[in-house]
């Protein structure tokens, strides 16, 4: 176990948390105090840390997703909607007038885009509630986002797909399960750090007072001049570039 | 406290815990063993209920937003900025060539799309760790969603920042800095919820066996009948339309 907690970068206790939530098998039991891993295990253990620390899931969640991995004979499109249902934690829905019409102004949008989902898809739950959430803030206004937001997330599903089916050009069944299912958990992931850079990106361009225009595309592989006016992230932390 | 669990929904233990947490200021004390609250209070409790309920936000992340909403004088374009590192917990950068790597790679990305962005931007340490990990995953073919989930990204960012507009058309500075931030709070899980759907939408049309086109439009907005074939959400769950 110390060589697979050298190889993988993660402590010996973190190891055996995982054996212990069957998140990771047991190793081979060589002698009574002895089990032997391999790169399975090794592999296992990059994946579960994706999962969660990257991902965000919680531990029944990368149990869930990585017993989807591990289903034989399913098609890609099931595993898809398998991996959803494992990774999101099932919440009742509350039966009041309001949700359901959350959950209709959904799906009327998702029809006037063409879309074809099933009444099951957690998404749908899920998108109604944030809705319900904002009417419930006095922010009626944010359902707006609504539209222009399932554009930008078509956007982002068609790229996941074309990922998944160029992983599968050699005709690769397991390859295309596994990136669909990584893509799926850590995407997430990678979509929202995105939109943080795109709000402070089109919050310059719109809200920020500054002298003047300046050359974007050069901005913004380069570190911001001390001289610059304040900006969307430009408050000290631990972080700034070297 | 009674009437504030019963005019919110939220438990009195829960409330408790808000006031111990400080997330909530405490009532003003009218007699020995009783508070006031009012409706600063109520719609405040809303508030930290929807950051860490449907926003995923911690406690400590709860905490920080709302400092920043209680901030006066800050301009929009600054308090979303301080909005984005108070809700994402600080980690150290990994100083490896790899991790460096990463970094250049999502900055030489949104060069190329002309996006002016710090690199203070929590968004880009972000974005790199999901590179970094889609790597060590055996997954560089992921890294070709940086571009288009960026121009999903870029949507989305534009939608909320209208939102902001928008909230602000009468001059109400206030109001534009709350829809700013309930907006980047839990429109971080509509989007999600969004690309879950849009994932089914877009897995329908090119990876399902199915029988035949069938118009998209009316069966979006209406439930899939019992004879279709299996699809991405037809899982059971206890959430399915009743």
């Amino acid at each position: 176990m110390k060589e697979l907690s050298d190889a993988s970068g993660v402590p010996v206790a973190t190891i055996k948390f995982y054996l212990r939530e069957r998140l990771l098998p047991a190793g081979e039991r060589t002698q009574p105090n002895q089990s032997q891993y391999t790169d399975v295990h090794l592999r296992r253990i990059k994946l579960i840390r994706a999962l969660i620390e990257v991902g965000g899931l919680s531990v029944a969640g990368a149990r869930g997703v990585i017993a989807v991995l591990d289903l034989p004979g399913q098609s890609v499109h099931n595993v898809l909607g398998l991996a959803q249902h494992a990774m999101i934690p099932p919440t009742p829905t509350p039966d009041t007038a309001e949700f359901r019409a959350a959950r209709d102004q959904v799906q009327d949008t998702l029809g006037r885009l063409g879309w074809d989902v099933s009444p099951n898809n957690p998404g749908l739950h899920g998108a109604a509630t944030v809705l319900r959430t904002m009417a419930e803030l006095d922010q009626p206004r944010l359902a707006d986002l609504l539209e222009p937001y399932a554009r930008a997330a078509e956007m982002a599903a068609a790229a996941d797909l074309d990922a998944v089916t160029g992983a599968g050009a050699g005709g690769d069944r397991d390859a295309m399960v596994e990136t669909a299912v990584i893509g799926m958990v850590v995407g997430e992931s990678l979509l929202l750090h995105l939109r943080r850079l795109a709000q402070e990106h089109v919050s310059v361009q719109r809200l920020a007072k500054r002298p003047g225009p300046r050359p974007a595309a050069a901005t913004a592989a380069s570190p911001r001049p001390a001289t610059s006016p304040p900006a969307i992230s430009t408050v000290p932390t631990d972080r700034s570039t070297p």
